[in-house]
């Protein structure tokens, strides 16, 4: 299956949380960043996901915010 | 202001594309990849976003989708 | 009250699984497929949901993805 | 790949409209309805959309609100 | 129809901007601020939307972030 | 930071409840009303949310859907 998500990153899940209904899905990325994930606990079970699983990360342009930083440089509040 | 988005990706706007309502924002991150996202026209003007403007991606962890690579090591169908 | 989601799909609530935050609810359709929804609990509590209770869900166009199968008919990687 | 969201729907492009930036994908169903996407213009090129391509609605579970109808059966107003 | 949605503002259209697919919705709420909503050019219409139709702002709570201002009370970097 | 977001609302945490995964923050304005985040636990526990706390609420215009009152005045299935 090929998905329209404009953005699909590879990485490894590297922590997982599971609670009653969803699930946090910490990822860890090739060039050491991270991206964190909630699903469904069933969506984690029904994926197999653990510790050191390969994952791709997907998500839909229209969910991506743009910021830019403050116009002074002294301005440390991100 | 801080802000509680799990993901925040530093990048740089590489296209800019403008639309009657939304416009596309491709931004170039520093590791080689892209993402895109899609805001406002009415946002991209605000920010007085361009070619080059550095700039954040945010993305709510809610809206992450994870997949999983396919099984069969032979499957080419992502 | 009509709303600008596009996507209306009436069905009943097949199950529902309610945690500290939020409440999944399994709608069955009429033609014998599921949808499911992750709402608060509040929400769930809120519209009085349990099991049989007719329900409409509802989906922003905006928050959905396209995907194509893959080319090779023999892969079943979905 | 397979991926975590709970709502996988197959259908067929029934219509595409094209914008600047994003394109509107009319999806039919085999039992008679429809549901519509929105996403971007050059997701709908990858994919190589157009009327009569056979393709997957995918939604998260978290972008899916429930709605009950009225409690006065006389009330008509979805 | 009564919905899960936790965030519901009644306010007037203020402006409308049509384009191909979408479209975007200046709300103006009774206390003097603003919403704005980009929904389908076709859900603009089905609703018959134009300036000063009493229209429902509808959020889901996991669509909404929250930031705190910075600690420093001198940074005026919103 | 400056962000895309069209819709921040100021306000202060009314409410807090914790759960695995989600965090739910009520938010009261200060003309009287109120909104309702889900973020998750570790966004709370970082932006050291509590009851008291001021925050922003932000919202992406395309997670805004739009919705009208019925047409018949007698109707009162909101």
């Amino acid at each position: 299956m090929r998905i329209s998500a404009r953005n699909q990153v590879a990485g490894t899940v590297a922590k997982l949380t599971v609670g009653v209904v969803n699930a946090e899905v910490v990822i860890s990325l090739p060039g050491g960043g991270q991206l964190v994930a909630v699903i469904t606990k069933g969506s984690a079970k029904t994926l197999n996901l653990k510790r050191g699983s390969p994952v791709v990360a997907i998500i839909k342009s229209s969910d991506v915010l743009v910021a830019v930083p403050c116009g002074n440089p002294d301005c440390k509040c991100r």
